[in-house]
């Protein structure tokens, strides 16, 4: 069994997770939360989102929440980026990195993202300008590359042409999402590597959501394919507000929990990063679908 | 990433799942969901255990239970049996295979079992002579094979012990069992290979809690390990009546979910499986783990 000796876990409770929560969290709780996670040793955090404030009002305190977390040393941060008005704000906000989302399906970027593919590629490309200007990173999030609500199974084709138009903007990394949680171990592996071969100069990192019970299952059939980027969220906090039945995302925790037990190292403290999971419970106010925050760590 | 064409799924709900369910169920409980699942597809079914009825009272009807449920053709029913004495009344209730079941790590068999894991391999010998001349399948289920809860870590070579003992006595199969729910998916691969290399006149089969999450990617790491035999526990019933904090077992719906969408045949019904699900859910009289039970199958 090959597995990498290392990966990076990129946190995106903060924005997957709360845009989904029907009661939004106060900037202050948000603030807590993010500067708990900044300490414990993940490298990479999704912040938030510069969308229009009334598309997702639970992100509607975007700069406050950027304004009031610490800056912590090696910790990159990046928010969502849907055009260049949003990148006007990412960049006064001081994000490190700056990421473009669009469908592999057409019916879900017309029906949830309000644009055709090609207007929403536009819009990328006219930010990926301003952002590149301003020395930001940039990367890709490829939305419902596994599957659709409206189109059901997405060709691999469909993901690739969108990894070409992110790679033509310059992205440095493309992230590919399972929305709706259909993604299966041999579909991941598959789209990995088509991927991984035709784009070799981008990084790749593959994000779950743990809808069907697979999401570690695919984390490991994306470690197979030489994937070692991995998004997570603290306690499984998330879901999709678009897409009916999608429930959270992978808890970090999980995927910390499963890749260190195999020695995969991640730089995560797992009882730093429960701690968090426990304040973003008691947040949530209701059980997240975290398992490791129920059963607790693997006995060494 | 190699994956066989097809896997033998057992169900093992109505025995593992309905001996941890603090509040046992009314025989004729048991008898609906057997007969449901009896008409899933599924080619094995653990229906009881023929331990001393005081020391499992949950599962105290076994014959009752046994002497209820219909026949099916191609079916393979099987029951835990300890010693001479529950095969006797194996031999009785007409089943096809007689299970024995011994820790790995002998503070298991003390604490839990109440004898020595020696003892325990010499009532299995003593029982499984009566079970050769009664023309019974016989297969042997290693306890604890990845984890205990007294001794931590069991090393391979533990595990390997048990299954040699297991070979003398004639078993045709050994199931691997993660009774604490700490495998994770280097593990299973390595001892199911291990297993198979030294074995391979056994059929292996494998069996996971999702304590953590990782019971999907365990059973991915023994398809590529070879193995095509796994436990399932319909809507994810279960627990271990021995082990603090150990959770359900996999849930066999969201087994059969992710192995089909792979293109493994199971031979199993999923809307047929998904409707016994309901019912243990049911009976059960609480939300059970199951994630497909939540979700819905995965779109076509």
């Amino acid at each position: 069994m090959f597995l990498p000796e290392a990966v990076t876990i990129r946190e995106v409770g903060p924005r997957d997770g709360l845009q989904a929560e029907s009661r939004p969290w106060p900037t202050e709780a948000k603030v807590e939360l993010i500067n708990g996670l900044l300490r414990t040793g993940v490298r990479r955090l999704e912040v938030t989102s510069f969308v229009r404030p009334g598309a997702i009002p639970q992100l509607a305190d975007a700069e406050a929440v950027l304004a009031a977390i610490d800056r912590v040393e090696g910790v990159r941060l990046s928010a969502l980026v849907p055009n260049r008005t949003g990148m006007e704000r990412a960049v006064r906000s001081g994000i490190h990195e700056a990421s473009f989302f669009v469908a592999a399906s057409e019916a879900f970027n017309q029906h949830n993202l309000r644009r055709s593919t090609e207007a929403a590629l536009a819009d990328a490309a006219a930010a990926a300008e301003l952002g590149r200007e301003h020395g930001l990173l940039l990367s890709g999030f490829v939305v419902t590359a596994f599957g659709c609500p409206y189109e059901g199974r997405v060709p691999p084709d469909a993901v690739l042409r969108v990894v070409e138009a992110y790679a033509r903007l310059g992205v440095q990394s493309v992230y590919l999402g399972d929305t709706i949680g259909v993604a299966h171990p041999r579909q991941v592996y598959e789209l990995a590597r088509a991927v991984g071969d035709r784009f070799p100069e981008l990084e790749l990192g593959l994000h779950f959501h743990n809808t069907r019970g697979a999401a570690l299952a695919n984390v490991l059939a994306g470690l197979e394919a030489g994937v070692t980027v991995f998004d997570g969220a603290v306690g499984g906090l998330g879901g999709c507000p678009y897409a009916t039945g999608a429930t959270g995302n992978v808890a970090t925790e999980d995927l910390v929990d499963m890749l260190e037990a195999m020695g995969v190292a991640t730089g995560i403290d797992l009882d730093a990063l429960l701690a968090c999971a426990r304040l973003a419970e008691r947040h949530a106010g209701r059980q997240l679908s975290s398992h490791v925050l129920r059963a607790g760590k693997r006995p060494a």
